[in-house]
């Protein structure tokens, strides 16, 4: 496969990683970063995670044949639509962002973007940022969730299937309300609960600190700015998912108070019993990747 | 070191552990279990965790040197008080229970367990349990909080420091309440989290979870049984770290509804502060052990 020359808008942790794949893979003619910091390409470049680098979206999306706007989200449509008035018109315009039905709508009132985007958001991550921490394998077997809509060019959606495959993901494909609503709860709360629970036990405290601490506050480390801006984009989904949150927090609250360990018992099974789904989901998914979630398409 | 014959009462994942290290280490002249079924017992002989197993506590602490508690914390003051009227004078009980002041209180009020027994709490463990999944290394370079009060006898002190030192402990050293606040706040807390977001995420969304979800309820999958022993020991502290936690969820919620992401941003931005500096803690740990922390004397 030769994807052609391919442009990552947004040289952070995620752009960079795509860089990183595609050169490891052999998968691009040119991967070309765009950014605002010259000495943060240069470095990219050293690094090895591009071949060149620019801050001058018109230089770098010319001649493109995919581009991947990897910025925070606040900032995705934005770009696609610049981007889209740049570049070739047989331009693959994709993304990387964490929410989608603001983007989506965004860009799909543009005509010149919507005719050339597929939304994606790849399931991989890390609470360390920057194109630093990049990693070529980031991608290896995780979902990534493409949300066509009616007005996807149903020839894009295949490039899009084809370049997110190509990096090692599997794709699984829904419509972008139902993405904000999932990632709400998959995603979004608990980075919310992980920055809670930081924030709620006092450094003090920190030497008697262990393992369920280490985990249940991991993704307290990651980039403020970034989250901030997911938060705001899925705001409504969010404070639905909080809502849900809080009840089951009120149901453990009222049995302990009620010091009645029967049913607290009960309910922890029932949160237990959804844990090792997602644990039996995963090994099974090593073995054999034709399994489909309700409402999802998985290809 | 020799500690002569070493009774583990009560073999999973923490007892088993113990069996394999001391075994593992050379440590005792003969490591035994006592349990309540005669298979499973069988079965950790058979896998290296004991020299032997039996169901008699009377048999199992005769002409023990140190008898080491690790039932479920329910069950910790009622065994280490018929150990001492059962083992010879000398023994030292110890204890691996996650809570700690109403088994110190219980087991005070015993005269003859009291000369014997120094309270501790090894900050090692899994969301697995059973002798099956023990580790010779799962005490290596954990935490084991010591809580002994004024009624602990010095000599018993000595010997349970050498005891936990040579499992491969670091040891700390605080008073029961004190254990059991900082406790609820840094694991106790944390598996009520777990659990609550585990049982707000439906099943049908898990095809969209990732890192985040992983991590932040990985705890959920530990037993409810032992966890309900716990909260229910530690009540009163857990419900004053549920208001804390409450107070920092509402917050965010707050900040989320007003929309305005720089009052969230410094919100998140003292929460990661909190989360870097246990991270900085545990890599200073690596390199220098002198360091203590307020309140706690570390050995």
């Amino acid at each position: 496969m030769d994807l052609g020359k391919v442009v990552v808008v947004g040289v952070g942790l995620i752009g960079g990683s795509i860089g990183r794949a595609l050169r490891a893979r052999g998968l691009a003619s040119r991967v070309v970063g765009v950014g605002r910091d010259e000495g943060r390409l240069g470095e990219a470049v050293r690094l090895g995670v591009l071949d060149e680098g620019t801050t001058d979206l018109a230089a770098g999306v010319a001649r493109a044949d995919v581009v991947v706007v990897c910025t925070p989200v606040s900032q995705v449509a934005e770009y696609a639509i610049r981007t889209a008035a740049l570049a070739p018109a047989d331009v693959l315009i994709t993304d990387a962002g964490s929410t989608k039905a603001t983007i989506v709508d965004a860009i799909e009132a543009d005509a010149r973007a919507r005719a050339a985007f597929v939304a994606a958001h790849p399931l991989a991550g890390s609470e360390r940022s920057g194109a630093a921490h990049s990693d070529a394998r980031l991608f290896l077997d995780r979902v990534c969730v493409l949300t066509p809509t009616a007005r996807t060019p149903a020839d894009r959606l295949e490039r899009a299937r084809a370049f997110w495959t190509a990096l090692g993901c599997r794709l699984v494909e829904t419509d972008p309300t139902s993405h904000d609503q999932t990632l709400a709860l998959t995603s979004h709360l608990p980075h919310a609960v992980a920055a809670s629970l930081a924030a709620t036990v006092p450094p003090e405290a920190l030497t008697l600190a262990a393992g369920a601490y280490r985990d249940g506050t991991r993704v307290a480390g990651a980039d403020g700015a970034l989250w901030a801006a997911i938060f705001h984009e899925n705001r409504g989904c969010l404070l639905r998912a909080l809502d849900q949150f809080d009840e089951q927090m009120a149901t453990f609250r009222r049995l302990l108070e009620a010091d009645d360990m029967q049913p607290l018992l009960a309910w922890w099974d029932r949160a237990r019993a959804h844990r090792a789904r997602f644990e039996s989901d995963r090994k099974g998914r090593a073995t054999h990747r034709d399994g489909s979630a309700s409402g999802l398409v998985e290809h």
